[in-house]
This record gives structure tokens, C-alpha cells and sequence, in this order.
């Protein structure tokens, strides 16, 4: 829809979302740049007719929500580097041609492969109740009889690293909820305990670690996490499920006796595991050497289905490639779609894949990975001088009830699996999704397909296909530097 | 709240509900009888201060919700005939003596104790995938490997039995769904699977049982249940979750070559384990030979924490009793708490309660065992010329938002804690729950404090109390004939 003919309404939700950005960004260009035209006059009439489509093509398709369906069901838990992961591979492989792409390959890398075999912990006095746990990956193990010790809580990781009180002979407990957010900011204050209190507590002389898990849920699934490489840690660290916490909390403060835990993780390390990142590609018409890429992640947590993270990420960019893979003509450039593999346990996809493709032409690179929540707001980490591509996207994308936010993100911002690459010069951008239902169920058993909303795993789909398809056919330089 | 001084808006409340319950009971008196005077006649205005004093104390009181948190805290899981139950048993002593009650007293049984030591539902091919499973009560277990066959599923337990062909060789998957109702109907047809499936499945020659867990939920919690006394049921039995049964139900759908499954069922069984029940009093000031006997169940499944099944009972009447205990005058009768052990395992404490004190005078017995939903209707099992109590008791209970439902239930409708001893003639009422959010959690390990709501918690409590008080104090006879 060009902006000149665009209806008065919308002219005016376009102004609202950008006084609203004004707000909440950290940096506005509107607070730095002078009065530009309207950004939607940069895309010619016959680009707009296809955003158009695109748009309501991805809102009426459900190509999407079967690609995360057939994942989840022949498939499930996925963890980096194990042969579920090698057979998610197979499956991404067979889908890719299924949909149409080209350039479908497999590039293999290998990895180090942490697993819990055994995960457990009961409170044993002063009486026995089992609590639902997980060991944090890259944990060491228990010694095959357990630890058995009393339990000391602190309520905020800063308070067991302030503390000079011995922990010797103890088992530290780390209780500290996580805020529930829609931008999931909770999380990385959240996520530091997996390893740091393991580090703070070994200090201190504690036998072992338990945390409460990173979430927003008040159900007894706990969440699984990298903690740190294996080797790192020091403590053997589980955690346990929020209200399993909150028991232990509970029972701390009305117990009139030492409340005891016994503790047993069993692990495994396999040094020499395979794992592998999965391309295809939708080859562009007159620029096929300049990359558009778009990522996700193919693995999951051990013990996580990974609906949300990341086969809604798979789906979404796929589904998205596959609507601009069905035009009639190809956009200009390629878009390249990377599923990464092992990015759960390290990253390693990001890197194995910069690591490769590190001389490709890449023109910009985004990352769809906090779920399937409507997306909400556009970020970018464009050069200043792109600012009116980052402007014409954001009205391309307003008509999804998305707006403009940071347009200064610091490199990495985009994710994981695209940070490396970003690193290399790549200008990078985000599709922010409401992530405030996201970890009720990141990194749990309950990470299921029941938690996609079709309608918003659409709105995701169709705000990808546009961005994907404006990025490739407009041959903007997101780089420019003024 | 005497009818005669009502303001016009209860009447119209109360008109309301009996033109309602007219609609929805099976037999509603108002069709039967000749036109009766209002029933809040019958109450006189000391006692009616009395229960407006005790509903006011209820909805304004913690005490019930500081029980069953401190329950579940202390105590947690705690099946029939474990040591945790008998923990549970001595916690109910202490409590029970806080709380000011008489004739506190423990009467223990012999019960056969079944536990599930280990129990594993995995998909083997096409490809390996862990699904969450519980082992069905009473189930015998499988062969130390496991059992590894293909798998057949049946859309109802209907459709299983009305099949003729051979399952030689293979695993029967029932995957019928349980309807959410208010009055919790959905659960009866849905538990016949869990005994049901192996009776059937074993005549066409199956090797083991899987079934969709009974519940409401779509988390990935199984629903743990008796299916029969150990020793009668013939085939291995296990439950996964209604997620991993879709799972399974789809994959079947779409896999080209048979999906495997292996099932691991390790069982344990004791045969002279102790139960017990738990009594305490409110003794009455004139008939105290008279007794109402409000019962719950101390039990609860081996991974449940038993918040609503059964801590939110035990919570319930133990705090209505306590409300009337505190009055500075006790009503004539006596009020009888009876926590009954291993009722999940089959109704021990009911039948070993009605076994001792089948002798004792029992007016009137009711149970609490369908979560903390609030009080939507009441029941009765009176004799027919008891229908103006039953009238009277739904005054009470009107302000509260209860209305009178079906008088004419047939014996056994109060639940198992009190059947038997209402098989020896004794009426019984109901005080009916909302069920629709209970089988989210009943039987799971999900079953925590979380899912109990305050408010709903204080208006149960609020019901009972009047129940309670009005049976005790008004010298009724239930049973009357005409």
C-alpha cells in the first residue's frame, strides 16, 4: 500500500506507532534526524501489490503451524548433537524440497554432547517428598550415592555472592523468581544462577547448587539451560520447578529442624558428537550472490518437545520464504534460510555456520527465536545512514500492528544463530515477539504444540514474508553509513 | 437470614435458583410437592444471626487455606499405606489438637500398598521419543526388559471393546478424550479405561495397555488412578499425558511404517501395610450421642501433592468445624471430622470407619473430596418427609450463591469416604463443587497450592459451616420417612 494513497486511518496508526516508539525505544531517530517523507514512498506501487498479498496470504495459510506440527510429532526433543538432532536434519532436509527450496545442504560440525541420565532431588528430612528436577547442562555429576546435605536459600543470587557465611558441608539454594515481561528482558537476570551459583557457592564451600528454575510458570515443570561448558562448573547444579521452590521455601521457614536434600545427577559427556545446521535457499532473480538470511534454531532442550523453541522459529522463516518461493517472480536477491544446530547447548551453529559462509555477500540477517507471540515491534542495527530502509519496513509492517522501536541496536542484538555472522559487519534486524507467555514453557517438557496461537504464529509468518521479500527485492543497502 | 424479612432482591434470588433447579435436577421436589411454607421459617432468628455471624467468619478467615498449605508443605505426596501417610496421620493429630478439637484419635487398618517404582513410555520407531507416562493403579508390571511391540490405537474404549480383531503381539492405545463439565460427569466415563482397556485388550490378545490419562488438562501431566486391586487386572497398563497422546495419535496418522512403542511398568507390592483415618469432634452440648459426620480423605496419589484432592477437603470441613467450635455455645449434636486414609486406593478408610462405628447414631454424613471449586448446588439423600430440611438448608446456603438441585439422590452419591457407612441407612447430602478446572490437575503432580483459589476456598468453607451448624443445632431427622 503506497502511503500517498493510504487511507487517513492509517496514516494516523502509522504516527501513533511512531510517537509511541518515541517512548519506548532506547534511541528514536526521530528524536536525532530531520523531518523525512513518508517512508512508504521509498517502495514502488507493483512491491507494495505484493507486500499486500504476501500480507494476507500468510494470514489465511497454515503451512506454518503444519510445519511445526510434523516437527514435533516425528521428532520431539531435539538436543545438539544427538541422533533425534541428526534425525531432525533428515527431516528439515526432506521438508526443504518438500517446500520448493534449492541449494538444500547439510553442513556438519562437531560438538561436545552433555546429558542428564539421572536427575533428582528429595527432600529426605524432615520427611521424604520428591521434587521435580533438572540438571543444568554442563553441570558436573554427584558422586553415584547422591549429596546429601542440609539446604541453606537465598533469595536473590546477589545475596549468596554477597554472603561471607560458610556454606561448608551445604547445599546452596538460589529462590529468585524471574519478571514476566513482554519484551523477556526476566530472562537474562534470570538465567545468571544457572552458573553463578555454582561459582559463588563453591567459594563459600557448598557441596552443591539447586536453583529455583528460570520461568514464569506456576506449574511443576522445571526448566532445563545451559549453564556452562562442561568442565566449567564447579558445583553439581540442578533446578527445580517454581512451585517446587516455593514448597522448599515454605518448609524452610516453618521447619524447626534442618530441612535436608539428597541430590543425585548422573551425566554423560560425549566429546566427539555430530551436529549440523540445515540451508535451503529461495535463489534471487538478478542478485543471487547478495544473502538475505534468515535463522532459526533445529535443536531443543533434552527434554522439550520445542514447539516454541524453535520449531515456531522454523516454521515461521520457512513459511515466510516459501509465500515469497510462490510468487510468480523471484525478488532480486536470495534468501538464505539457516536452521542452526546445537545453538541450546553453546551456539555452535551460529559460529559453524559464520565460520563457512563467512566470505558470502551477506546484506542483512535476522533471527526468529523467543516463540510464537505476536510480533511487536521492529528493531534494527542498520548502518545511520539506513534509517529510511528501517523507516520503510516499519510502515510495510504497521498494517501488522507492528511498530518501530530501537533502530540502534548494539551488534548481537538479532540472536544467537546470527550474532557470528553479525560480527563479520552484517547488518542485522528483529521481529520482536511478545514473549510474556514464552517462558511459562521455554525449555520445559511443556513446550508442546498446544501452546502455538495459530493466528499470532501467522501474524509472524506474514510479517517475515514482508520483511524478507522488501530487504530482497529492494536492493537497499542496510550497511550505509550516512 | 429469616425469609420473612428478606429483602425483596434474595427472594428474587432464591425464587431464581429453584426455578433453575426445577430445570436441572433429575427429580426436583417443587414438582412433587404441594405448595410449603418458605423454608427459612423453620429456622429461628437466633440461629439465623448464628449462621449470617458464621458465613461473615468464613469469608473473612485464612485458617482453611494455612491447613492445606501446610499439608502439602510438610507433608506432600502421601499415598494410602505409605510412610508418608502416616506422617500425614500425625500431622492431622497436631492439627487437629491446634485447632481445639476433641476425642482426636487415629484408627489404623491393614491395606495392600501398590506403588510404581518405575514407569517409562517411550516411541522406538520410527524414532525415539519419551513420552510422559504414569503406571495405572494395581496394574501388574511389565517383564524386567520392558515390552516392545507395535501399537494400535482405538478412538473410545467403546470401539476397543466391540473389536474382534487380533491385537496378537501388539500394545492397545485408547485415546478417548474427557469432557470438561461443571459437575465433573465426564470423569466416570472416562476412568473406565483404566481398568477397561486391559480387560478388553487381553481377550483380543494384546500384550500391554496404553491410555489417554483421564483429565481435562493439555499439559503434559499423566493422570495417575486405580484401576483395580493388584492381581486383577491382566495386562500392564500406563497413561500418558492428553499432549503425548495427541502426539501419538498423529504420528500414527502419518508414520508410513508401524510406530513402536516401549513400555517399562516396575511395581512394587506390599501386602500388610498400615492406613489409618483421623477423627476429631466438635462434641455437642445436648445430643452429643447424635453425630454429623463431615468427612475427607488424607490420602492422596503417589506423585500428587494433594492440594485439591484431598487437602482442600480436609481444609474445608476442618475449618467450618473450627468456626462452630470457636461459637460461645455449641450446637446440641456432635460434629464428627473423619479424615480417611487410602481412599484413592480404594475406599479402605470409608469401609474401615463404617466398620468401627456402624453402631454410632449418625444423623446426617456429607464429604468433601471435588477440589476447591466453589459450592454451586446442594444434594440430598433424605427420606421424602425430610424435604422441608433440605428446603431450610438451601436457604442457608442461598446468600452464598447455592441453589437446592436433586433431593432424591440415590445412596453412594456423597462419595466414597462415607458410602458404606450410608449403606447402613445414615442420609446424606452433597455440597457440590465446580469441577470444570479440577481434572486440569487431579491426580497429577500438578495438583499444588497454586490451583487452589482463595476465594472459592473461604466460600466452601462458609458452606459447610451453615450445613454443619444448622445439621447439628436444629435436632432434624433426615431420615423421616414422610
Amino acid at each position: 500500500m503506497n502511503m500517498h494513497t493510504a487511507p487517513k486511518r492509517l496514516v494516523t496508526q502509522v504516527v501513533g506507532t511512531l510517537a509511541l516508539s518515541l517512548v519506548t525505544a532506547a534511541v528514536s531517530f526521530a528524536a536525532q534526524a530531520p523531518p523525512a517523507p513518508p517512508a512508504a514512498s521509498m517502495i514502488p506501487a507493483d512491491v507494495t501489490r505484493t507486500l499486500a498479498q504476501l500480507r494476507a496470504a500468510a494470514m489465511a495459510d497454515d503451512n506454518g503451524h503444519a510445519i511445526v506440527e510434523d516437527l514435533v510429532t516425528r521428532i520431539g526433543p531435539r538436543m545438539g548433537g544427538s541422533p533425534e538432532e541428526a534425525q531432525a536434519r533428515t527431516w528439515a532436509v526432506d521438508m526443504f524440497r518438500r517446500q520448493g527450496f534449492t541449494s538444500v545442504r547439510v553442513e556438519t560440525f562437531p560438538v561436545v554432547l552433555w546429558q542428564a541420565l539421572a536427575e533428582q532431588v528429595d527432600v529426605i528430612e524432615p520427611g521424604f517428598q520428591s521434587l521435580r528436577a533438572v540438571g543444568i547442562g554442563g553441570s558436573p555429576a554427584t558422586p553415584s550415592g547422591g549429596v546429601t546435605a542440609a539446604v541453606q536459600r537465598f533469595g536473590t543470587l546477589d545475596e549468596l555472592q554477597s554472603s561471607t557465611a560458610s556454606l561448608t558441608g551445604r547445599i546452596a539454594f538460589v529462590d529468585e523468581p524471574m519478571a514476566r515481561t513482554q519484551d523477556g528482558s526476566g530472562y537474562g537476570a534470570a538465567v545468571r544462577r544457572r552458573a553463578g551459583c555454582s561459582q559463588a557457592a563453591s567459594r563459600l564451600g557448598a557441596l552443591a547448587c539447586v536453583i529455583r528454575s528460570v520461568g514464569t510458570n506456576d506449574d511443576r515443570f522445571p526448566h532445563q539451560g545451559n549453564g556452562a561448558p562442561p568442565g566449567a562448573m564447579a558445583l553439581p547444579t540442578l533446578a527445580i520447578s517454581p512451585p517446587d521452590a516455593d514448597t522448599l521455601a515454605r518448609l524452610l521457614a516453618r521447619s524447626t529442624t534442618p530441612v535436608r536434600l539428597r541430590l543425585l545427577l548422573d551425566t554423560r559427556v560425549v566429546p566427539d558428537a555430530e551436529s549440523g545446521n540445515v540451508l535451503a535457499e529461495v535463489a534471487g532473480r538478478e542478485r543471487s550472490g547478495e544473502i538475505v538470511l534468515a535463522a532459526a534454531h533445529l535443536d531443543s532442550w533434552s527434554g522439550a518437545p520445542g514447539a516454541l523453541d524453535d520449531g515456531a522459529g522454523v516454521a515461521i522463516i520457512t513459511a515466510a520464504a516459501k509465500l515469497i518461493n510462490s510468487l510468480p517472480v523471484k525478488p532480486r536477491r536470495t534468501i538464505r534460510i539457516l536452521l542452526a544446530g546445537s545453538e541450546e547447548t553453546g551456539g555452535f551453529g551460529g559460529r559453524a555456520y559464520a565460520a563457512k559462509h563467512g566470505a558470502d555477500r551477506h546484506v542483512l540477517a535476522a533471527e526468529s527465536d523467543s516463540g510464537a507471540g505476536r510480533v511487536w515491534q521492529l528493531g534494527t542495527g542498520f548502518g545511520p545512514g539506513a534509517l529510511p530502509h528501517a523507516r520503510a519496513l516499519a510502515a510495510a509492517l504497521a498494517p501488522l500492528a507492528i511498530n518501530l522501536g530501537n533502530t540502534s541496536l548494539p551488534p548481537g542484538s538479532g540472536g544467537t544463530d546470527i550474532s557470528a555472522t553479525v560480527a563479520t559487519g552484517v547488518p542485522e534486524l528483529t521481529l520482536d515477539q511478545d514473549a510474556s507467555l514464552y517462558f511459562d514453557v521455554h525449555h520445559t517438557a511443556n513446550d508442546t504444540l498446544e501452546r502455538i496461537d495459530r493466528e499470532a504464529l501467522r501474524q509472524n509468518i506474514a510479517a517475515w514474508a514482508v520483511m524478507l521479500y522488501l530487504a530482497a527485492e529492494m536492493g537497499w543497502d542496510f550497511r550505509a553509513a550516512n
